[in-house]
């Protein structure tokens, strides 16, 4: 077996580097590392996710066994979505991410006005 | 100063969750981390990219201070991208990400073809 060369399109590694990479996915998952949650209060924590994108990353999240959706049967039924085990771990790998760019936050935000100030000195 | 909150979508942290949850930024500064390189290698490196995007994700890259362009006065110009001392903490946050990517593999395929089954089943 090759080993994984994620700048290969057919790398299931890469693969997996976009969902990783998607910013909500990352976001739910460390929202429900605290506590297992309902879809309502997801939607409500997470500002600016359609009802619709969350679904569909919870969906997503579901298929790669990152979280568990448990149906309660109430009326209305109340669905209930935890984090797995699977995905705690990625969660962990998650909080270099988190803490570099909280961190570095300064720096960034430094460096796009000085890019910005050239642009339109450019200009 | 508030705490950051990656929850709030107004949060400058989640602005570069967004960039940092690119996945073609993660696979530039991971290879612009092992040598400069000039646009057309780097676009022949990392396959599926078109030239649009790539230019689009090395401008952001830039005008965050986590690369550096540098035009070489040949005929025609050259244009050499390199990563900067911010970008290298960066792509050093993302190896526990990509790790984890190349290390659970096999459980997020098995967790896909179980999923794909069940709701075969339900079908």
């Amino acid at each position: 077996m090759k080993a994984p060369n994620a700048y290969s399109a057919d790398c299931p590694t890469r693969q997996i580097l976009d969902r990783v990479g998607d910013k909500w996915a990352v976001l739910i998952l460390l929202l429900l590392r605290e506590d297992p949650m309902r879809f309502n209060r997801l939607r409500r924590t997470i500002e600016g996710i359609s009802q619709k994108m969350l679904s569909q990353v919870l969906k997503s999240l579901e298929r790669d066994g990152l979280v568990r959706r448990r149906a309660i049967a109430t009326v209305p039924v109340t669905v209930e979505y935890s984090i797995t085990p699977l995905g705690v771990t990625l969660a962990k790998a998650v909080d270099p991410l988190r803490d570099w760019a909280e961190c570095h936050l300064k720096e960034v935000l430094a460096a796009q006005r000085r890019y910005d100030g050239q642009t339109k000195a450019a200009a």
